[in-house]
């Protein structure tokens, strides 16, 4: 938790971000912290894990707590039930409310029940009521009850502050809250950074515990066992779910049940939560024997200087989808030399020929949550005005096409992957034309896939790579490394 | 994932308890699997876990899967939706979901969204539609739209065999199915017992770790990242979260933030779910220090045979409440030992003086669940006409009253507190009249508290502990382990 002084600042800047709406008109602003989330029943819960936003605002890491500010009068309160003789029993003696709320510059607390009140007379005086859209379907439920509206609309986000409000047809989550909070969030605060810093921290041992246990005849769920551990011992655990796959081609592979086979590669995506819930997020790709084939190290080092490319051109001005279609021609060129594509560079960029190799966006924002804000709609948070979406495989899965400030905190993790039936319909369907070499890709339909990832913030003339010390990265630091670690064990 | 023909066989009797409904007016019960639940946001979601009565009727271990068994016809029926091509590209090639019901032995599988069409062609029919109440707000918000109910009542249990079914007034979740689906799921068979031997040796594990772990100095957080690695790599993870505190006098206590101090205890209930979901559940508390005190030791002597008294009493036809009696009174005994209570043992025991000491249960049932079906209802797992709840402190929060059965799983944990709260509060309000003494127990006031858990199976003539070997236990055993394993690092 930061000193009260972040939440006050925090919460003013706010204000004045929403007082565009003309005074009188502007309503009240609603926070749903989430509720513990029922794994198998309620009470067996998973891992507590506040909302975002509300944890941003209002500071508070439990669950059943609310808040509410008012945006024409200024007023703002905190709602959560104080414990009684049983709490203390199962869950030990608690602060007051009232002093949680004060610890974040709330002077003003209620229990948790007195939230819906508030709401329903808010609703009653017909005040614009501004929420940010759900994610989790305990505050769908909620908010659907609450402002009498169905749990559809409660992710739907429009403008509200026409003056009907949360109540009439149109009522769904606010865009003017959801622009705010998005304007906020995306530029990261120096003590936000400190925590990201600690969160690439544990996401160094925790990668470096993995890349230790990468040895032929391990269980892939060993591994993820004990990359798991160090991020619950030194933080809030992992910030997704980890992709550890000798699959590499399957972006998101979740199935850990495979055992490390010599020659082929094991593509580790994971990173960790800091104890305040802020994000790392890193991939790295080992030769499960230690050292690469030739046909390997072709392949990795043009996602090496890929990464390494999208570092150097990381500042502010310039838009994330410039440095993701300068790193699909680095791909390109690269695969060019190995003779997979063919033809004019700028003609394959424009064709999206990139999109077959890497079907995914160069990054994201990274924050308190690992794709920072997605719950509130990834166009408001990677896109503006000046950045509409492709509707390219691979460009169009971009998640982030902004126009880099200081402070932006983004991924940077070009891939190449030889996805078979992604392969088989490009060329069953003549999609990529001539371009593609559908016969020297038949070599590869065992590669799997490699994607290399760090965490840059963007600074006042360039980027730095987050964290106090970067993975090793290079395929000779790679190999040297995986060599000694061998030995000493 | 079991042999095809225990599926078969399970929904067969299932069939087979609802055949006391009259014939043609049995109605269809439906299965609503779980689907993802997020973590922050949508796509970054928690571990995947599915509803544990789905997995034992269908087996299939995977999101957004429903299933409807016809109650009069026996026709059963798989909904799911197979992959298409971006899903490939995210998440790899899968097995059709037509495969996938054949695996289970169902020769009928159809697309998820048909599920829905299937239950609002059966309420336009008028059929009875049995279903269990929901635990997940995604199965809440599913069930009383498709119902045409609120959700509060989604989770109420009521008969609705009456003719009226799920779409009169008292549309509610269906006690038949709910006590059909206990009585199958509370006597485990041979497959299960092997399933939760499993989760034990990974419980085993776990402990062993943190037991190693408790030095002075270390971080308790540290401890729980150990353990838990340990869970991941063997296992799908904890079976709920891990409670591990110096505060032991706090049921469940979750933060883990403080140092392991010479002279406190180390109380840490945690426990395992195998592969295939079945739990282990087990306590144990150490000397920090590595050695006890003499009054810790006075202490955990009591709860350590109370825990052997537990397990030599357990056997069929006793109830559950009868041993939880019989561990309340030797608690007393051992208490008036030590001058901490005074007076007739028999009157204590009636008068629940126990509660103030052990405010929980001894045990409860444990499976696929660690309290096994508490979702279904704790009043329909653990009471039955036979057994009724009390309404004591500690007694009345008894999981598990039952009379045994060979079969059945419970866990065996009997404990001993000292929680300043209560004890103030039984002080001031004259709770446990003269038996307590106040003046003595000022003296506990940073005791903190001593649990011990094993886990028993009810065979035909008594009771196994579960597992393939125990956890050491004794006082002395627990010394001596720990000097050995402090001079082995």
């Amino acid at each position: 938790m930061f000193d009260k002084e972040v939440y006050v600042r925090r919460r003013r800047t706010l204000l004045e971000k929403m007082s565009f709406i003309p005074e009188g008109k502007r309503g009240i602003a609603i926070f749903t912290g989430n509720a513990e989330a029922p794994q198998n029943y309620r009470g067996n819960d998973y891992r507590f894990r506040q909302d975002s936003t509300f944890l941003y605002f209002w500071g508070i890491d439990e669950p059943c707590f609310a808040a509410i500010l008012d945006l024409d009068s200024g007023d703002e309160c905190i709602y959560g039930d104080d414990v009684d003789i049983d709490d203390i029993i199962w869950m030990g003696p608690q602060p007051s409310v009232a002093s949680k709320a004060e610890r974040i510059g709330v002077s003003c607390s209620a229990q948790y029940a007195d939230f819906d009140k508030a709401v329903l007379a808010a609703r009653a005086q017909g005040r614009t009521i501004h929420f940010l859209p759900a994610s989790r379907y305990y505050n769908t439920l909620k908010l659907a009850s609450l402002l009498g509206i169905p749990a559809e609309s409660v992710r739907k986000v429009l403008p509200v502050a026409g003056g009907h409000g949360c109540c009439g047809k149109a009522a769904t989550a606010s865009e003017e809250l959801v622009k705010a909070v998005v304007s906020m969030r995306l530029v990261k605060e120096d003590c936000e950074i400190e925590e990201i810093d600690k969160a690439c921290e544990i996401g160094y041992l925790m990668h470096t515990e993995a890349r230790k246990g990468c040895r032929p005849g391990t269980k892939e769920q060993d591994i993820v066992g004990r990359m798991e551990g160090v991020t619950i011992s030194k933080g809030w655990g992992v910030s997704f779910t980890t992709i550890l796959s000798q699959n590499g081609e399957t972006l998101h592979n979740h199935s850990h049940h495979q055992i490390i086979t010599p020659g082929r590669l094991l593509l580790i995506d994971a990173g960790a939560e800091s104890n305040t819930h802020y994000a790392s997020d890193f991939t790295r790709t080992y030769p499960c024997s230690g050292k690469f084939t030739q046909k390997q190290k072709d392949i990795y080092d043009i996602v090496e200087s890929a990464n390494g490319l999208a570092f150097k051109l990381a500042r502010p001005g310039v838009t994330y989808r410039q440095i993701h279609l300068a790193v699909a021609r680095h791909i390109l060129e690269g695969l060019s030399g190995l003779r997979l594509v063919r033809g004019d560079t700028d003609e394959m960029v424009a064709a999206g020929v990139a999109g077959l190799f890497m079907p995914h966006g160069l990054g994201h924002n990274m924050g308190l949550d690992v794709h920072d804000m997605e719950d509130l709609g990834e166009d408001y948070v990677g896109y503006d005005e000046d950045q509409k979406r492709s509707g390219q495989l691979g460009l169009g899965s971009l998640r982030m096409a902004r126009r880099l400030q200081p402070g932006h905190v983004v991924t940077d993790e070009p891939g190449i992957y030889f996805i078979p039936a992604l392969i088989q319909k490009w060329k069953m369907e003549g999609t990529g034309g001539d371009f593609v070499n559908y016969s020297a890709l038949e070599q590869y339909h065992d590669f799997g896939g490699i994607r290399l990832e760090d965490d840059l913030l963007i600074t006042a003339d360039g980027a730095r790579r987050l964290g106090t010390r970067r993975l090793p990265v290079t395929s000779s630091e790679i190999e040297e490394i995986m060599a000694r670690e061998q030995e000493t064990l």
